[in-house]
């Protein structure tokens, strides 16, 4: 990113003041003190400093704190001033992102509608008289209207990625409590996520690897990719969606389906079935848990506070609702969710549309808790079952922006990022400020112009290089073995100029390396593994192959591969082929006799020549650090 | 275990007799189904059928199912048949244990005390004007006395602990949940845990072993065994101990340190806060969410249902309670969580006393719910925070069995056991009946006698073998490195015949191994790691150690070191001491030259030869599945 933060920022107030959406905004900083911090942020940048977010402009969402501006959760009368950030803000700044202002949300983030609110409804961005979706309503629009570069949101039942579906832009809601909820006010504590609002996912994913961490530990057996063939699981029916809108849907599947996935239906009923749990059941008393002495007080003080009618009213309600019926709904909601997951066994994760329909603010009106709870269908289960979703942009129908979401298991955020980079359409920059990227649509290209890496391993999860030169690299026999231990393809590399290569006669053919001085760089590539997926590798590793640190041209050390003494005494020698995929091209392209010609077929005086050099002359000063 | 089923059900019989404690049982299984359930073992453990519990007999409590036996959880009107064993009965039942009948508890598993129940007290098994503890009650006393070789029990708050501690035996509450709760009337459903009564720790283990698994996932980092020195927290303040008691408790600590252990008090405050927050708050609607339907419907019915007055009460004003306050302790509860087990951070556990005092049955009945609480005091806070736990016997106290319990983090059931080995003291053989242990006290003989593997690896939890053969060795340098990574010592091995060792100049000093078919037999030790300590492992050993597949003499593979071919080649040769550690004292006892001369210098002519030979010969055609 080589925008100036400067500069950003005094396009990003132009542009917020070009837009006339005073809506959005609760409060907007000053721009002496915008321009003051993205003046230190260019200078830090300058002097070389790691700031992978200088240059962007963040929006925060007023239920999470900023040091020096009101929390408010779109309630006046709740508002207080945080005299810290929030650890997602602290860790969004600490990166380079500049913090424009706070944005209006559907108060206390309950709603999916972006129109609860006593500073007025946040319209849509493109066609006003539409709502914008809820409750991170503010800092979509803000992105989508290129006000903000990314925002933070709040998701519980759907908050994150509603709005971020209606309003063309992407919305990670990440595993639950990866992100601190320290400094946020809750809404639900057991299902609360904090959520990155961007125009593109490879953003999104930037700005979530600095945001995550340090909360809820990862596990060790992370899954840092999905499989080049990935299993998608999609509903068999579609409630909720009128028919042009399902038939965007199954354009979407399509697309999906083009990119190389493997997708089926499965039956969506359990799914729906915990999203009732969450507005008919006792799930609810959380919201009273949350905020509820506040808003009993303030519910008698004639509006004074600034209460929703709306959320007060469910917020008030909850607070009747008893201890043995929440745990009994607990155990329900625990029941649907090992059924529900069970039918996705053997699925890398689920596609479903983000939201069913795009209303008009009128609609909401005049049924603000029917039209509510229909948005909620497809994002309402996700935090209820401790999964993690991606929506995305794909495409529009009838004059409304369409999004899908990809939902997966808990921890696999990489996995369900990976998959919705191949549906993903970045839109096209906004029409009043031209920073955004340009429209594509997803497929190989955008996939290798990936963040470079997991987001989860930039907030901390484990990971571990693993260097291969045959049967493993990306279109190999073997290839699979790491994708399906989430193994995450992390490009070309060449060994230091210190290894021999044979051709092993191991089915399936694999090269097999050693160390010498002798030897000569080697092509190969790195994947990333868990720390588990690589023990879980070893583990099963046949003879003659072993694994070990190599050293790589660049100077640093990986895991790689070795094979035993005896194997590299008697595998042909393919050394000076340099990569075995071309040694293999040479053998097949000629006769068997010949080809042994071609590479030098050994006999055993010659492999005891051959041994003799590179062994004897095997200098071992740089391994006594072992 | 050599007993015969029969024979054992028949002393069974009879010691239940002869002891005249009808208030342990509810139901005995008629002497013809038993000993016709006998006899099948016996003839199937015969035909060499796999019974890892053949010869046991086992006494359930009476609030997990048992098909054809009624579960009452000690509430004659609260009975059902059940059609089918509860999901841990039938683990143990195939695994060869033949269920004795159901036992005793406190009502609806509602006690710590052991008389709360329609069918009178169950008395201390020595002191019979004592209570037994509770609520696993009968099941307890019936271990005690020798009527059964293992029990069933339960544990919310420490209904499988604290009786376990009284009656002088071992209670394993593992991490919630790793055993299913499927087919067990639940207490406070989210903290319930299956446990484990037995005479002494190895039989308990291995009980474990079978009756876990298939409910919660085991972690890939899981820890398989404590380090050689654990460090262990004990409490800075024992309240609620008498001095007698808090003395007992000091020369416990001082064995534990005797043994080896870094023992350091923490300020207990936090975990005791977590006690009161499960009697004085609103947690305790979860037992109304259980059982209170039917105990409100039954309260009117002038006791037909045979409802215990104390249990009544406390489990119907648990219906009173708000779902939000709920919601709210909840959320207190996960805060003394991080806070508490902050303070554990370093430490590989918790050594606490199990029960603080053991009171009479008319102390208890004159305050039927003050001495209950006062008797949670130390094991409350285990399931509340997730914690797993190990209570085992140590010594007496003013003519009570003392007992102590290892508490540790979630998933650190090995751990927690293997430090609890050092502790318990196994009681004599009951009077009545001779199939118990002779009493012992811990230390290295105990821990080498240890059930072989660490309970959780039975129980479906991950571990991959590593073979060792130089410093990673118990008690050489790098055997650190393995303990920290959780791993378990399981025992001398010998490789195959296939390997040569040299004399790696590494620091510290190595040995290099390759494969060769001139090779030998090499001494070695295996260690189980998880899959993600192995990965760990692998992510940063150094150049040249390698790690890959190795065959043991036996026949077997596991994951083996090697070293890179320039190694090899400049290595001094060691293969003929066939085992490191007689290398070493060899070199070391005599002079730097003759001792080169001793195991043989090479120049690099003799270097030469040697790897002609090996490496020439090397036949290749076993390792072609590669």
């Amino acid at each position: 990113m080589n925008t100036l933060a400067t500069d950003r920022v005094r396009a990003a107030l132009a542009a917020i003041d070009a837009v006339d959406r005073p809506e959005i905004w609760l409060t907007i900083r000053s721009t002496e003190d915008l321009l003051a911090e993205a003046a230190d942020i260019d200078a830090r940048a300058g002097r070389g400093e790691e700031l992978p977010l200088a240059g962007l402009v963040l929006a925060v969402k007023n239920n999470v704190d900023v040091a020096g501006i009101p929390t408010t959760a779109a309630c006046p009368g709740f508002a207080y001033l945080p005299e810290e950030d929030a650890e997602a803000v602290r860790r969004l700044r600490a990166a380079g992102a500049v913090v424009l202002g706070a944005t209006n949300l559907d108060q206390f983030a309950t709603g999916l509608v972006g129109t609860r609110s006593p500073h007025g409804a946040v319209r849509d961005s493109r066609r006003p008289e539409y709502i914008s979706g809820g409750s991170s309503s503010g800092s979509a629009v803000a992105v989508a209207l290129g006000l903000a570069d990314i925002a933070i949101g709040t998701d519980t039942a759907g908050s994150g990625r509603i709005p971020a579906g209606l309003q063309g832009i992407v919305g990670i809601k990440p595993t639950l409590h990866v992100v601190s909820t320290d400094g946020v006010v809750p809404a639900c504590r057991s299902w609360d996520a904090v959520t990155i609002l961007a125009r593109d996912l490879s953003t999104a994913e930037r700005a979530m690897g600095v945001m995550a961490g340090g909360a809820r530990a990862w596990p060790a057996d992370i899954r840092l990719a999905a499989p080049t063939r990935p299993r998608v699981a999609v509903p068999a029916e579609l409630p909720e969606l009128a028919l042009a809108w399902a038939a965007e849907f199954g354009r979407q599947v399509s697309r999906l389906e083009a990119s190389g996935a493997d997708v089926h239906p499965i039956p969506i009923d359990l799914f729906l079935q915990a999203a009732r749990l969450l507005y008919d059941g006792a799930l609810v008393a959380e919201r009273h848990a949350a905020v509820g002495a506040f808003v009993d007080s303030a519910a008698g003080d004639d509006g004074a506070a600034g209460l929703d009618p709306t959320v007060a009213g469910i917020i008030s309600r909850a607070g009747t609702l008893v201890a043995s019926a929440y745990v009994a709904d607990t155990a329900r909601l625990a029941d649907l969710k090992r059924e529900a997951l069970a039918l996705l066994d053997g699925f890398d994760a689920l596609l479903v549309p983000t939201a069913p329909l795009h209303p008009l603010l009128a609609e909401v009106a005049a049924d603000p808790v029917g039209v509510n709870s229909r948005m909620g269908t497809y994002t309402n289960f996700c935090n209820l079952f401790d999964m993690c979703a991606v929506a995305v942009p794909a495409g529009e129908v009838e004059g409304s922006q369409f999004g899908v979401t990809v939902v997966g298991r808990t921890f696999d955020d990489a996995v369900v990022a990976d998959i919705a980079r191949r549906i993903e359409v970045t839109p096209a920059p906004p029409a009043l400020f031209a920073a955004g990227t340009a429209g594509s649509t997803g497929g190989e290209e955008r996939r290798a112009a990936a963040a470079g890496r997991p987001w989860p391993l930039a907030a901390g999860a484990s990971g571990v290089p693993l260097v291969v030169v045959g049967a493993h690299r990306r279109g190999q026999v073997l290839a699979a073995d790491l994708e399906a231990l989430g193994g995450f393809w992390a490009g070309p590399v060449r060994t230091a100029a210190r290894y021999r290569m044979v051709a092993l006669d191991t089915q399936p053919p694999k090269p097999g390396v050693y160390r010498s001085d002798d030897g000569a760089e080697l092509v190969g590539e790195r994947w990333i593994l868990s720390e588990a997926a690589l023990g879980r590798f070893l583990a099963v590793l046949p003879e003659p192959m072993l694994l070990g640190s190599v050293r790589l041209s660049d100077g640093t050390t990986a895991v790689g591969f070795a094979c035993d003494a005896v194997a590299a005494a008697t595998g042909e020698d393919i050394t000076h082929h340099g990569d075995w995929l071309l040694a293999t091209a040479a053998t097949s392209a000629t006769p068997a006799g010949s080809g042994r010609e071609t590479v030098g077929h050994r006999s055993h005086g010659a492999v005891r020549d051959f041994l003799v050099t590179a062994l004897s002359r095997g200098s071992y000063t740089d391994s006594r650090r072992g």
